[in-house]
């Protein structure tokens, strides 16, 4: 399968592209490193980069941004002022157009792959606003698997705090038990290389 | 209590104010009718309503838009040009707008209950855009509970269809077994009237 990766760079894409290229051929797409440039917040980068690599089987998200802010922070704004808006446009957003452009793209029977994670399920201090955004992307998942043309599928992963990456992102999560980056990266595996569609896959 | 129903003129709305009327205050609030105008898209005028309805003990949402869609037709776009605007500024940020004004006006253990919905956990043909925002309701809710100050509490219903409401959107619940709006109307109670939070109050 050609495989295409936004986000290898980081901790669960590198160990993505380790476990799926010892069997498949892996492109690596990011904003500022990859083998092509993608920026998921700009649609027609997506598509120039989808139209460039066709034909193209799968697609694997391992990116998103989102704010960590104490709710008490969160104030009511319009969306373009919101703390909830990097949210919504980077990982939430960004993920749809992707999944929505390689609904179009993919070659009949591909897969799509997002990343959410643990907490819309397990909310920690200061997640309300990544909470909400896993809350929709799981949601979002299950809802356009039913609708999905030409056999391709579509399922997130949903890690929760990698060892990896204790260093930045511990202190969110004490007293969460950390996952490996290359357990997560079989959920990814399981995603693009077996034929579940509609799922959560979960790693925690 | 003295509470107050946002989209009152609704049939979700309309039932929860005759439920509640019984034993509490009601002021109803909307765009269009109500006691007082408020535009849950405009945080300003949530604000207004707020500081001038104070003290206020519980806020009850019964409203929130989203567009239906099959997802072949929810192409990749810029969040400004996208059909998810509308749930995401609506019914999404419209209401986690309000929740964030409720949290610093309401009397000390008072509650906020939003309107969530069946589809981000069974979604139908065309449903996409709106599961999704019904995830994203569900995980806040769960969220922003742990962190509400002044014990103030904060649920969210999700109902199935409604028998009075088959007429418009019966042809997206095929299958699906319609509830009464009274029904629903008892969900609001216990989240008003009980000590829940941080629930999601399904009537399905």
């Amino acid at each position: 399968m050609k495989v295409l990766i936004i986000g290898a760079s980081g901790t669960i894409g590198a160990a993505v592209k380790e476990h799926l290229s010892e069997r498949h051929d892996i492109i690596t797409a990011g904003t500022q490193s990859g083998d092509i440039k993608l920026d998921i917040t700009d649609p027609a980068s997506i598509k120039r980069a989808f139209e460039e690599l066709s034909p193209l089987d799968a697609v694997v998200m391992t990116l998103g941004k989102a704010t960590f802010a104490p709710f008490s922070e969160l104030e009511p704004a319009k969306l373009g002022e919101s703390k909830h808006l990097l949210g919504i446009e980077n990982k939430l957003m960004g993920q749809i157009n992707v999944a929505q452009v390689a609904r179009d793209h993919l070659t009949d029977g591909g897969s799509i792959t997002l990343t959410t994670g643990i907490l819309n399920e397990h909310p920690v201090p200061g997640s309300v606003s990544p909470s909400m955004v896993n809350g929709a992307l799981d949601a979002f998942v299950k809802a356009a698997a039913m609708e999905m043309p030409r056999g391709i599928r579509i399922n997130s992963v949903s890690p929760s705090v990698l060892r990896q990456s204790l260093g930045k992102y511990g202190p969110f999560f004490r007293g969460f038990k950390p996952v490996e980056a290359a357990d997560v990266a079989l959920a990814y595996s399981r995603s693009v290389e077996s034929l579940v569609t509609g799922q959560v896959l979960k790693v925690w």
